[in-house]
């Protein structure tokens, strides 16, 4: 007997009676055992969303497939079915800071981010980042200025294509991109912003905090629409602050903020934990 | 047709495959919906654990519970199964200090806590709570001191078996119940520490962080064991506390973590989401 | 000789050298004993900030007024000085939502708040908060609707003024005050908001977080101005939620995080902690 | 007119009427101006403690010095006066675990943390660091077994001495420092230790709380004395964790909660913020 695999199906659907009992069924029936499993019905949209962890020893995903593929249309089924043991591809896009770079790599390195990074691309040169170790990962310098901007993405379009990137994370990457690029990455691009949204949009958040005066300042990773920091939120935190703290030390405590904010994000969405549920997001914790 | 009635089962029993596919598909086969479904597989012990919230408009609990009863021994299987809308009946046992009391009233005169609470045992006369409105819930004056405690504790059971409590809450109850009471109310007697366990078991356990300068101070909520202070732990919180913080600071700070935490395990247990695992628990989140 | 009291001074002006020296000195020349001090000079605008607390046997505070009085004008300095054993006259203000209410009155019960209610002030009836004990305090119905607007905020302000009020809090005070009133009460009233400013202005925070997906909540205690939601910010706190939150669990959520933030913000006031700086604030904390 | 220098100076002694007259006098005295000041009296010890900062252009810390001792000896005062733009000297100890050690390095690389580090000591070859980007910080390799103990302490007290190191950290060294060594180091040798301290002293914290099924886990920055994990405690915090975490997930989320920690602590120590007193900590927060 084949050793056990793990997979991860996700799943979203109009809501109605029966669909765990006919997915659990279905998965029954292929000798699959359900290790974990996660739902959630929206009363507003009346949508139905749904993870399952499962282990199979007698069956490969494309049996599974095949399968579900039978009776999703009656549902009106969404799914996505992945090989735990596969790795996502991830391409890294970064600006001048390096911090949530750096920390990313140094996740990643240690085993806490299950993923392939296939590529870092930067609008500032590899010298930058020197005191980093890129392990060998493709490093791509696409400077960019307003003249240059279409050429630009035109590049890093074909280097998500030719690395087969299956996320693109903006780790502190200042460029908006076009709306052109935003829509083809839609769902699979996640930036991390330097504010609690929606409070200060657009640009230089820390001073826009330390002008109002909060208590608190945070770091939200959203998925990127086309609409600047308006996309679906997956995860945020906060920091205390005072009056005695500068936009300086806002911008030093909130780099720890949205370090940690992305790298929860990361393993959220690495573990197929995250939905989209049109402007908003599933996000099912263990 | 009859209006649709929501259901909560918790189950544990050695995990196995096909526990989800079998429980699933009797609540199908009994034209229930499920609304909300989790699971735990605790890999250390090999027992698996169960909640499920189903709608059913066809079948009253008691078709459900045949079903059960039927396949529940080839899998071992605990479990439970509550009309949600039946509300859970709890005691509430307290001291001196009525910080708890008092939130727990409020929360459950607003409709935060589905409960019907059948009574109030103290060892202080209702003087002491002069303030407070108990709202027609019967109040039971039970002084006692070491001479008394066998009694005390026999006039103590006889109430919750009158009451028919499901619950006992020791809302800041400063006794230590007896081995014997602490058997009895095994599972469905609740404890709030003022201290973060296991640090500061015992007596004044904020003089005992004083002491030691902690920078946090904490409380948990636990299940009543004949161990003292060694109960399966519910819910824990902190605060920050500072040098300049007194014992009688870290008191009346406590006070805040120690009803917030006390609220949040009274709403986990009575919506079924908290399941005993030997000396620890599995708590379902929404 | 007779017992010592203690004093709070605080105060500001524009920064150079020798103001903390000024001070000190000034108090060591009256035989005053600092126990407690803590200064801020803010940068951006050149302000000077202090706060003293002192113990005095020898002078009442009349006669450091007196010299406080004669160094001040030189040094453009605002001062305030309290004789920490007198309370300060508070006045609570609420709608129908009494969460706030509640709590501020059992913690000033149990004497976590030194202060005097001298009244509370509603736009409903009593009999909404009938399990509340007011305890003596004076209460006062002051319906208003849109065209007796002017005529109940001149009641509103009569009442003020005959009780003495220094304080006057919105807790959950659902009514905008108009511009005259709120100039008339400026740095002396504070309200408590549920949202976390500057995010969710304006009515429904609780269902314009739901709608925007975030996955913090917050309330923001701030003092009130003309400028609605804009006043400045003495505390904020968070709570996490979830996708499976709907906007009534925000709103119960958000009922801890309101009573805990309002609760925070009067202690920080009554100790003379909270000093205005323009559109913010400097608070001291302990 | 020289540039104006900022210089720090930390002081405690028994408490009295008078003190921060007499220091704040004498600053002024010197032509120094306060732009920053802390203080505290503990009353159960009578002891007061103070943090001040101050610009001055007139004179070197050295005249300062001079008259400091001149008055300290009739308060028994003990103090520190350091030039800011005089960055301490830290040496790091490291074992198999680097993500401290790592963390420490960014933040010390992108000026957050103001310190020379004059050396790296680890039990494990420096391949064991070989992404690390040592920037020509000397690297240490001192192996050691229960044989080989008391040489090795010798080659780390005499790399200390050498180095002029003024800090020691434990970067996560999982080496228990001999009584002597200790003693030697009392004061200035700070541990980043795994649990949130008093819970689960010793080794495996984080199994110890697993096994406790505790609901958040933390860690904790303490002075390093010759009690193990009882030294005076400057710094914690906590992560939330649920049943489903095994002890490699807490083994994760505690490497943030300990580099997170450890960096406060650090911040806070190399600004002067720290202050023993006794067996617990005054920590000056900004």
């Amino acid at each position: 007997m084949s050793a056990a695999g793990q997979f991860v199906l996700t799943l979203s659907c109009p809501d109605r009676a029966g669909i765990v009992a006919a997915v659990s069924n279905h998965l029954a029936a292929n000798q699959c055992n359900i290790v974990e499993a996660q739902q959630f019905g929206d009363a507003e949209t009346g949508r139905f969303f749904m993870r399952l962890v499962f282990e199979s020893t007698q069956h490969g995903p494309e049996a599974l497939r095949t399968g579900l593929d039978g009776f999703a249309p009656s549902l009106k089924m969404q799914w996505t079915l992945r090989d735990r043991s596969q790795r996502r591809r991830v391409m890294l896009l970064v600006s001048k800071f390096d911090h949530c770079l750096a920390d990313t790599l140094y996740r990643w390195r240690i085993g806490e981010l299950p993923m392939d990074i296939v590529g870092v691309v930067a609008n500032h040169p590899i010298e930058t980042y020197r005191h980093l170790d890129f392990d060998g990962i493709p490093f791509h310098y696409l400077p960019v200025d307003r003249d240059s901007k279409v050429q630009q993405e035109a590049q890093l379009w074909s280097l998500i294509e030719q690395s087969g990137a299956e996320l693109v994370v903006l780790a502190r990457y200042m460029q908006v991109l076009s709306s052109e690029l935003a829509d083809r990455l839609a769902g699979r691009c996640i930036n991390i912003h330097h504010s609690f949204l929606p409070g200060f949009k657009g640009a230089r958040p820390y001073h826009q905090a330390h002008r109002r005066g909060v208590k608190l300042i945070g770091a939200t990773a959203h998925f990127v629409t086309t609409d600047l920091d308006e996309g679906p939120i997956i995860e945020q935190d906060i920091e205390r602050v005072t009056h005695a703290d500068t936009p300086d030390d806002l911008i030093r405590i909130g780099r720890d903020i949205e370090r940690r904010v992305l790298a929860r994000t990361l393993r959220l969405y690495l573990d197929d934990r995250v939905l989209l549920n049109g402007s908003k997001t599933v996000v099912f914790h263990s």
